[in-house]
């Protein structure tokens, strides 16, 4: 377990995910899914429960949104769970993925997509950083989402690229105050229960 | 964000988790689970992404594992994402749970249910754990589990019931010593990758 004791040298950034599809043809949406996104400027593994890739910040989440965005396209209900960390190498396994430009692979295919995402930000070791919060939080309002405080978590809703938007965003300024920063974040999309919430709004 | 600066006063638990039943059924899984569940010792609240439990560390684990079990023992692919919290309160809600007793309401009935789980355990703001956590891992082989070092997380491989076991032991163990402590966990059961992987060994 050092990944929760190391101290930050690297800046390698990383995410592992699960991306469920609830339908009996999980396995093809989550194939197709993954063979349409570009994923040469990452690290990545695949085993029984997750998947992990690491990169640069930008490719990360690049990785992570088009996965999740060409799943939800399929019009399956999709929920996709991850943990993005920076800050904690233990092993060099994909520091040459660092040299990449900042340039992403992956154009925005999640156009009219509504989601819904709870997420937390946890900055290890450190106390203030609630001006950045409260700044990106201000920022996701701007962009149209609904934001709101729920018990250990944060809950967007609203268009998919924008959610990711305020998660990279929400991520890279925090790391650039601490060294080792984890962000959960649970996103969901076609769920019959998001019909039925905006129905009653 | 008061749930990412608070400090620790009361010591209610809580788990914010999503269970995804990778079939065209999941509504159905998902409602007869809840059904099967006594959670009557636990404050309980469902929304669009996710549902949160709070109460005492026992019950905390109590219900999530049994719907995680109900679920699986339907034979269908179903994975849990959760992330288990003590030590920041933010509100009094869950408050009244907190006089219930230790007795777990749910029998276990996950028996002979493999699975694989990745966790990681964040004790925010303490540097001196490893102690505790290398006992727990150490707990966990001598129940018969695998155990793998990953990127950002550990692998449980095993009994449903033995991982749970362990996931609770080494939230209860971490908390005693530290004010505030996060742990993530994706668990994941009948799964066509498990029953290759299985076949490999
Ligand atoms: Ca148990």
């Amino acid at each position: 377990m050092s990944n929760n004791v190391c101290k930050g040298t690297s800046r390698i950034a990383g995410c592992r995910f699960s991306v469920h599809p609830m339908t009996d043809d999980f396995v093809n949406v989550i194939l197709s899914a993954l063979k349409e996104v570009d994923t040469s400027k990452v690290w990545l593994e695949t085993d029984d429960v997750s998947t992990c890739v690491r990169g640069k910040i930008a490719h990360v989440f690049d990785v992570t949104e088009a996965i999740f965005s060409h799943a939800a396209k399929t019009g399956h209900h999709v929920a996709f769970s991850g943990t993005y960390s920076i800050g904690c190498p233990g092993d060099t396994d994909g520091d040459v993925y660092m040299a990449e430009n900042n340039r992403k692979l992956n154009t925005p295919i999640a156009i009219n997509q509504y989601a819904a995402c709870d997420f937390a930000l946890y900055p290890l070791g450190s106390d203030s950083y609630m001006d950045k919060i409260m700044e990106q939080i201000e920022a996701a309002k701007q962009r149209g989402l609904t934001v709101e405080g729920i018990h250990y978590a944060t809950k967007l809703k609203g268009e998919a690229d924008d959610i990711f938007t305020t998660l990279e965003n929400a991520f890279t300024a925090t790391q650039e105050h601490n060294d080792h920063v984890v962000m959960t974040a649970s996103i969901s999309a076609n769920s019959p229960s998001h019909q039925k919430g905006e129905d009653d709004e």
